[in-house]
């Protein structure tokens, strides 16, 4: 992995390497108001936002556009579907909107999977670009070009490989967010940090995580950028991004939205994948976060939710496993087994 | 243009050099019955087909396939709806269809435009194959990617450009289709004779249409694949492929669908862009090839439908002409323009 390029606390663009799919992700505070120097918003765009975002994030790009047509959509996973997806389509077909016009998500990771899902297949593919509002969109689902919605119950089961123009990321737009969200975002950055950058790791163990947000962010991106440069369209490398996400589906999936959140999920779902002997280390730096949370389990759904999911493949499901912090390992194991390691490791832990 | 490979009568294929999304596309008398030695259906396939296509055909490729599942969708346009697409991605995902599995088309236009998009959008995207059996299918719409549904009463407005993994086109299957249906797919043929192939334009003139009919499929595929080569994402070129479109299309929205197929209205749209000293020839192969119908038009209708259309951008339009048999011309002009010439052009000859 290449050296981490300084963030000199004002501005920072990584440019994703990707053919012809290739664009910049610039990381800037306040960037929201300049947002026309980096989108072509000379024209026809869709401002998709939803409930959640306060609404000056979507009136301030509407203002720098030439002919802005803004969607609310209630804010919740309910929003990624099909339900969802044909609103914005008629919104911009009634809208008149033609190939060469535009979709601009503000809003968290359903208003994007939903925004850039759409703006794939309206007229097959008009331009997309994403500026992220929450922590965990931030560092994670506004890079790599997974767009989704869920369908018959089941979570991102139908959408596209799609990548956006640009993403511009402005650590400002978190000072909204609740404490509890921000948490939710850095499970991802200490996903990374397990995976690929032990020094990302060290900042969680040793540093005032609010106090360097903008590091954690541009680190985090790096990571996930080198890994879909590589496998753009999650063929194999890119399996590395899920460390923790097959139980974590599991166990999201077994509960109440709101009793736990995507990154608390995630956060649990990495604990057994870890080896024992850095086992304490994770869950101090998941306490730091304020990622360690004790819920009830019902292990056969967590197992029937985990194994529906596009990740698993007839009875085995490739894992991703810590041994070391910084560097990782992929595994076969039986679904059966897995799970069932799983649940020893957190019964133990009395998590 | 390359010189075009002489077709032997027995087997030909045609390599779509697209990256890393090229495959082959192979014309055989009776290839249908071997499809699982070109397409890997070792693994769960969901078979789509319609009512309006002879159930041996995709009986056949279900006996060749390890777990088929055939979902026959009703006849006609109606089919390319979200209704049929949620229809195929529930199919799947109750067949426990996983990342691995794919999709294969047997049936026409309908069905390939439905079942691709489904396969694009499934999982983000599992393999495709199709088998046309229709002439203009085998001819136009399984070779080039573009996958869509309707919505909203546009036509094709929602899709994506998707490659198929195979194309198997069988000529044995055209005995079933009826004489007009042959006729519809010829205008295809027609169209990239005038823009782009004389040869082919001379076959039409001077041999027998039906007993030529593997040249025809073989030489228009040429030439479309060297257009699509250049062009995968109809950004320029590929525009030459909308010939006799803006004009069809809007006559084909303006009538009933059993008033006029498509071909017919594309034969229709052709003859006012090509040049007054060649449309005698043009009319007399339309006259050959059963594509040369009367209807009374609405020439308001046929404008709102025409411009409704995708390709229309704003105030002008880009229309392809053809002033000599071969070769073509690309121009803007003004959409009023564009339908008081056409007009005027089928009034004068009484169409």
């Amino acid at each position: 992995m290449p050296p981490t390029p300084k963030y000199k606390g004002d501005k920072m663009t990584i440019r994703m390497n990707l053919g012809e799919n290739s664009y910049d992700i610039i990381v800037e505070r306040g960037i929201i108001a300049s947002a026309d120097k980096h989108f072509n918003l000379n024209r026809r765009a869709l401002i998709v936002t939803d409930t959640g975002v306060p609404e000056e994030y979507s009136r301030t790009v509407a203002s720098l556009c030439k002919e802005p047509l803004i969607v609310t959509v209630p804010q919740g996973e309910g929003s990624k579907s099909v339900t969802g997806l044909t609103t914005l389509l008629s919104a911009m077909l009634g809208g008149g909107f033609s190939r060469r016009d535009c979709v601009v998500a503000v809003g968290g990771g359903v208003v994007g999977d939903l925004a850039g899902f759409a703006a794939s297949t309206y007229m097959r593919g008009i331009d997309f670009y994403n500026i992220p509002t929450t922590l965990l969109s931030q560092i994670d689902s506004s890079i790599g070009g997974k767009t989704a919605i869920n369908f018959d119950g089941v979570k991102n089961i139908v959408g596209a490989f799609y990548q956006p123009k640009a993403v511009l990321i402005d650590p400002n737009l978190l000072k909204t967010l609740p404490k509890r969200q921000i948490s939710n975002g850095l499970a991802e950055a200490v996903k990374v940090a397990l995976t690929s950058d032990s020094e990302l790791f060290e900042i969680f163990e040793t540093k005032n995580v609010e106090d360097n947000l903008d590091e954690i962010i541009i680190r985090s991106l790096i990571v996930k950028k080198n890994v879909v440069e590589q496998d753009e369209k999650e063929a194999g490398l890119r399996q590395v991004l899920n460390f923790g996400h097959t139980l974590g589906h599991g166990i999201e999936a077994s509960v109440a939205t709101s009793e736990l959140y995507h990154g608390e999920c995630v956060a649990l779902g990495m604990i057994p994948m870890c080896a024992p002997e850095i086992r304490k280390r994770v869950i101090d730096v998941l306490k730091r976060c304020g990622l360690y949370r004790t819920v009830s389990y019902d292990w056969q759904k967590i197992k029937d939710a985990a194994f529906h999911d596009k990740k698993a493949d007839g009875r085995c499901v490739t894992v991703i496993t810590v041994d070391s912090v910084g560097a990782f390992e992929m595994k076969e194991i039986k679904c059966d087994t897995f799970i069932e390691d799983a649940r020893t490791c957190l019964e133990e832990l009395r998590i």
